[in-house]
């Protein structure tokens, strides 16, 4: 392009009246003419004199943009000879040595003219972990509203008071607080947990066993990383939570799903025969099904793992919700060997979006973990941990869990009592009473995931137990929560979720049972 | 152990004097008494009315133990015939089905007798993967102070704006910024930071290209993970940041170490005939180095990518901290082939704390990395996406970076002057004008390790350059940071330093050259 045609070509594509400065408008279209090869490698530029002449615009513009050009290589600039098109044109034998080593066709091979269409389509960008993570995704696009599982109420979190100590903490101006967090966590935020964890769980830790993270997946995927490598063997419930999956699977390790029963995880002799790496339990509240881990199985798990170096990994979900019998006991406070890692959140406790979490280590691995979080994550977060250590400490954790644990309680007895109402005994209410949640198992013929579909059009949101299996023994289910739902709204949504089911769940018409 | 023992012995194990409750005190001396054996399966309890009167406790508190003890799994009761001790004794034949079965010693390997004793230390307890992680680990125990390199001054931040947004959005009481976040991040922001992209990196993207994260090193992983898998083969600069080669290596990527000169990533032709699946650059200022990616490599690297399908990770490190010329366009603004995932974070331009970063990907793969990153890592934290949306959109952003711009260039400029004075041009300061720190060149038989360990004794913090390799074709140096350091103390900790420079690096005194 001769620089005649090049001022044509720039007056002709500068847009004075665009709200974008002359300036910016200049370089992108100079850079866009070098980059196409409308500007050639070698070529002279104007002069920024005769430039700005040409186009009106300020010589400063022009030489501003000639520097920038410059800096960023379109250009070189020698003093006194003036301003050249750099070559930076790829060189195709430097880019493709292979094609040019082995004598064939030279060129890379173009695009248009052969490759199969499914090769730049998504499936074909990804890894084989990627595409299983995303064909099995259990993660749902809505986090709210009836009857969604495994969210408590975050309407009722006290949050004047949080961002009261939050302003505090705020104004206080202590700086340390907005670094990176050196391994494990803010240090009172440690003694709180281990101090509440000790009382309310029975674990047996010191603070500096804590380590905090961003909830139960980080702390799964710390220790998978820190104690497992890719092709190691790793127990899973079954069912199980999608969530320990994904982050397992995609951490190259192999699942051995483990069939529950109603004294939790029973593995088969086969199984033991095997032993695995780690193994996921949540031994206070099984996730989905809600049985608690019976104490023989405790036992028999401890001396396993004692025995064959097994870790393992307790996830004490749902530990502090329970409405008719105390907490358990957990399994960590039980183990006299040293196997136990034991994870937890406070994202049910007080708000999912808080992502904070914590893991308890066996002293001796205390340093390594510490490490690790810091080398794999690089946390921060202090100011929030901060917050909560008050939280914490001024007793709010405390009387918030209390207030809570009655409001769901409640709202169970109404759900188990509309389930009752338009089913009677049809559809059993499975799992002890604790927790955020409840399956309502389902005729074995039935379709939980058409039923599932079914009710997300009519606006209630449940979870199909099917999905939570990995292996072909599954049951039928909903996995329906209650604690999210405000107590005047439990029987409308369940009388909504019921009309679905008994379209799809009864092939013949039930006699509806109505009671009151 | 007969019952008038069990009572003997619980007596003189209560104390009642304790602040802890008889109720807990007792249910844990039973607890242990059943599972130290002390108490035999099938053991008949005395009832609750004659321990109650030999402890002298409240009939109350003996039922509530016993009903605890039932609910645990420890006792059996049944109505009319008393509670006996439950059988929970793990059975050795269960739990080692493969001694068993082979019929050899048949009991548990007894661990005092022949167990050697690296088997239970911390290095047989982790997996490879974990070992090498914490062997090579790069975090630092220090996070704050002259000369620690990436680090904003966290003083200068805004607190008290941040603080008022802060405060306004949890009085909203929008209950949808506490629960999980939908795949992807807070809309707001995500729209927000397209803005910001698109004017100051010309990046080419729509706010359903951005994925909010926690950062650079979840940015790594989750591409990482979705793109890539266990043995793939990844490029990382030689040197390069420490956290990539840990996120990377502990996902299963082959790392291959490609050079770089001082038009960045130069790879051989060696290199060049085995195409990674990906390839992570520092195209702005490479990490450690702090040179610029010239445009001729930066087009051949886009070109290599786009015939061998490789995914070009950018890390945008430093972009906006320019002091000489203006910030370079990104890699991805170049890119027509859709293969550059490029990734940020707001940590030094904020707060390091803060832990928020975001990613933008080519738009075919937007739908499948929201998915992914829900998936993997439950994200949350909306209100503080809520916060740092409007501390954008309210111009608080390019004002502190336009303010700490001229600080940190001050304050880098100050630590030259500094270098000058002490050392003349003895040892090089290497880098483009830009970032938060800079490499200072020591001779090539120093040794920059005792360097850094003899300046951390001293009080000063600095990092080793060959730290940064992972071959053993290394530099000398010290990666030294001036953002976070007030003005006036450079010069002081900067003689601190030279010192220990001096006594190590110079095998003969070196004449010292005063300015001033």
């Amino acid at each position: 392009m001769a620089m005649v045609i090049l001022s044509d070509w720039l007056a002709a594509q500068l847009d004075k009246h665009s709200a974008e400065p002359a300036y910016r408008q200049l370089l992108q279209l100079m850079q866009q003419a070098i980059l196409t090869g409308r500007l050639a490698p070698g070529t002279k530029l104007p002069s920024s004199r005769t430039l700005a002449g040409d186009l009106g615009v300020a010589r400063n513009t022009v030489l501003h943009v000639y520097d920038q050009l410059s800096a960023e290589g379109y250009v070189i600039s020698s003093t006194g000879s003036g301003t050249y098109v750099a070559d930076t044109r790829p060189d195709s034998a430097a880019v493709n040595p292979a094609a040019n080593a082995e004598g064939a066709a030279g060129n890379a091979p173009d695009e248009a003219a052969g490759e199969p269409a499914r090769e730049t389509c998504p499936r074909g960008d990804m890894s084989k972990r990627g595409q299983r993570l995303i064909d099995q995704a259990g993660v749902s696009a809505k986090q709210w509203g009836a009857f969604m599982p495994g969210v408590p109420d975050v309407a009722e979190f006290p949050a004047r008071t949080w961002s009261r100590l939050q302003a505090r903490l705020w104004k206080s101006a202590n700086h340390g607080l907005l670094t990176y967090a050196p391994g494990g966590g803010y240090r009172p935020l440690r003694r709180a947990l281990s101090d509440y964890l000790r009382v309310a769980r029975s674990v047996r830790c010191t603070p500096e066993q804590i380590i905090i993270t961003t909830g139960i997946h980080q702390s799964m995927d710390l220790a998978v990383r820190l104690l497992a490598d890719v092709g190691d063997r790793a127990w899973v419930e079954e069912p199980c939570y999608w969530g320990a999956r994904s982050v397992l699977q995609s951490s190259g390790l192999t699942l051995a799903p483990i069939p529950v029963d109603d004294e939790g995880l029973n593995p088969r002799e086969a199984d033991l025969r095997e032993p695995p790496r780690i193994a996921l339990v949540t031994p206070s509240h099984q996730y989905p099904l809600g049985m608690v881990m019976s104490l023989a199985r405790r036992r028999m798990l401890l001396e396993y793992a004692r025995q064959h170096k097994v870790w393992i990994v307790e996830d004490d979900y749902d530990s502090e919700f329970r409405y008719g019998s105390r907490p358990l006991a957990s399994l960590q406070g039980l183990d006299d060997s040293d196997r136990v890692i034991y994870v937890g959140s406070l994202g049910k406790l007080l708000f999912p979006g808080l992502r904070i979490g914590y893991m308890v280590v066996p002293e001796r691995l205390a340093a390594t973990f510490r490490t690790g979080v810091a080398e794999l994550y690089r946390e921060g977060q202090l100011m929030q941990q901060a917050v909560l250590a008050e939280f914490i400490m001024d007793g709010y954790l405390t009387s918030h869990v209390r207030r809570m644990r009655t409001l769901y309680g409640e709202r169970r007895q109404l759900l188990i009592d509309a389930v009752t109402q338009h089913f009677g005994d049809a559809l059993p209410v499975m799992g002890d009473e604790a927790g955020l949640h409840f399956v309502l198992g389902l005729p074995e013929d039935a379709d939980d995931r058409a039923i599932t579909a079914a009710a997300f059009e009519a606006g209630v949101i449940v979870r199909p137990l099917t999905a939570y299996y990995s292996t072909r023994q599954q049951h039928q289910g909903l996995l329906t929560g209650y604690a999210c739902v405000p107590h005047d709204e439990i029987a409308p949504a369940f009388a909504t979720l019921a009309q679905v089911i008994e379209t799809h769940a009864f092939a013949q018409p039930r006699k509806r049972r109505r009671v009151g």
